[in-house]
């Protein structure tokens, strides 16, 4: 059944074609969102009357409408009677704008198609509950994975304390991401430069170790030919290494460093975060409401975060060459294979003339307790 | 015109769809051969009449028919009149067996189509010629780049006097091929493991150096589901450190030393190569009729080859996984990033969990000279 491909769920939910191609275009519009909803999820929503798309939103950035207000009022009177499909549970409380469930009931919605429910445990199901109530009917899980990808970073934040962290590098074929004195430009192509650079557009925070800032100097800022929007700095520096002028501090720029460091940056418009061990940073960058960390290096820091299992994605770009001596993307921690850090969901495609190669350390995180969901 | 697919090439020969599914059959045919042919090339060969195959045949080993008196006997008095698709361009010389194109005209050929011409520029194009001269339609190239990679062997060769070179190895994303120990076994998954084994068993010769043997010991054998055949093993050994009884010196094994090494093989039934580097070492193992070689490492050995840009070809199993503190693949040589070998025609594909990705550094031979072709 090719074309008609039927999707039976969990939850016993029936799905159409139909269906999964007006989630899609849900998550389409969420995707718009990327890096600029923090301390939100990017969500979609898509209006679905008689077969005919009527409206279509998405949470452009906090503070602004959600997208199923966005949607709603695109769509006007034809909501009546509408399908609405959200990729995430529609909210049931009150903050700067009225509950989108609430939204959702007022318009007349007769039917909705949610992807994910929320990953809060005390609000989770919520939203569908409501809805049920006053007699929508209610499907959930449609094209879920999707979905859970794009909201990683949320739910990583608001189920783990956590940013979801995801580590990328541009690798030789025989694995080396630099030669031996630390000349990286350029391993990969300009397509896998510029896809560095979405990654950045997308990420609240994009952060090295000092090595690489003392290498490199890098500016961590996205560059991108429409643009884009640059993340957050963040440079771990237990050690007080890194220059006061180095390109990377500007004003907002996180320094993470040792407690007795922290005196170094009292003249600097950077946030400094005195943070004893990595895990306690991260708690703190995600407190400060920072959902994703997307890590560039090097080794040195790449390799802490592997040992206490903080990395959640991997990105490598694979240049199709042989480079002979050189530095690897990580040199630690020392364990036997068996104990190596197997990737899951992985996926690859070419890239320019490079290979992508993604996975996920890590699932992304879905509810904190059993409860909710069904 | 996707499946009327004309094929037009620099000789303005011009290719049906059906020219290729016939000459595909003729790859598949001679790739049962492939390892078990040299010094020759493998072969292979459709005879197809009013549309109908009516005689295929291959290769087997040096010594045996050539592919087309295999079709030829098979299709008896019905190759009158019938098309001949062969990989290779038939031979004129008289071998064992009378020359190819003669059997061909004397079975009633009215078409032949060529993958490939020979590459010896003495006789390229004289099987062509030889054929046109009686007044068969002649056509060349149809899916030149399959036939070449599989006589890329056999054109090394004849070409350029060495065995064609192959690297492999399995990685981990972090670019690792053992841990710090040595520990290799298994970075990467069963179907990985098995795709090796069908490499040797497509080698005439498996390769590794002193570094491994102290290592892995490693029995350098085919090990497949089917059987397999094995491989020549050869051990480099410049300095004479691998023990007398190591587990791949078995008769006729090749042992690669210094000169004033071979004395310590005496007594075994190995064949001392005494060489003074690596590429008089290839010349000579040509000059013995061995085709291709499979290099399994070490990383000195491995970055040996490379710095004397001696591989040719380059299969990484790359596991979807973080080991940390690591080996690499190769360690040298030292050399600008703009220098890094650059692999063509690459490709890559899921093999179990991992991805196997390929190419080369140098293109399949053709032709020593201008000469013959046209």
């Amino acid at each position: 059944m090719p074309r008609a491909l039927l999707f039976c769920l969990a939850q016993q939910a029936i799905f159409s074609e139909s269906d999964a191609q007006w989630m899609r275009l849900a998550l389409e519009a969420a995707a718009r969102g990327l890096g600029r909803t923090s301390p939100n999820p990017p969500v979609g929503c898509a209006l679905v009357s008689e077969g005919e798309l009527v409206g279509v939103g998405h949470h452009a950035r906090a503070g602004s409408d959600h997208a199923e207000v966005v949607a709603l009022r695109e769509a006007g009177a034809r909501a009546r009677g509408a399908t609405a499909y959200v990729t995430l549970e529609p909210c049931t409380h009150h903050g700067r704008t009225p509950p989108c469930s609430e939204a959702l009931l007022a318009a007349g919605i007769r039917r909705a198609v949610i992807a994910t429910l929320d990953p809060d445990p005390r609000v989770s199901g919520r939203g569908r509950r409501r809805l049920l109530q006053e007699g929508v009917e209610v499907a959930t899980g449609l094209l879920a994975e999707q979905a859970l990808e794009q909201q990683a970073g949320f739910r990583s934040r608001v189920v783990r304390g956590r940013p979801w962290v995801t580590v990328k590098w541009a690798m030789t074929l025989d694995g080396k991401v630099a030669t031996p004195g630390g000349e990286s430009r350029w391993i990969s192509g300009e397509a896998a430069r510029q896809e560095a650079h979405r990654l950045r557009d997308r990420s609240d925070l994009v952060a090295v170790g000092s090595g690489t800032v003392l290498a490199d100097d890098p500016a961590l800022t996205t560059r991108l030919p429409e643009g884009g929007r640059d993340a957050v700095a963040v440079l771990f520096d237990r050690s007080g290494k890194i220059p006061l002028d180095a390109r990377a501090v500007r004003p907002g720029t996180v320094v993470v460093t040792a407690p007795e460091q922290a005196g170094r940056w009292s003249e600097r418009p950077v946030r400094v975060l005195p943070a004893p061990d990595l895990e306690e940073a991260l708690t703190a960058l995600a407190s400060w409401e920072f959902c994703n960390l997307l890590l560039e290096g090097g080794p040195g820091l790449t390799s802490q975060f592997l040992a206490h299992d903080l990395i959640d994605e991997v990105w490598v770009a694979l240049a199709p060459k042989l480079l002979g001596a050189g530095l690897p993307p990580l040199h630690g921690p020392q364990r036997p294979l068996r104990l190596a850090a197997e990737l899951q969901g992985v996926r690859s495609a070419p890239l320019g003339g490079d290979l992508l190669v993604r996975g996920r350390l890590h699932p992304v995180p879905e509810l904190t307790a059993a409860e909710g969901g069904g």
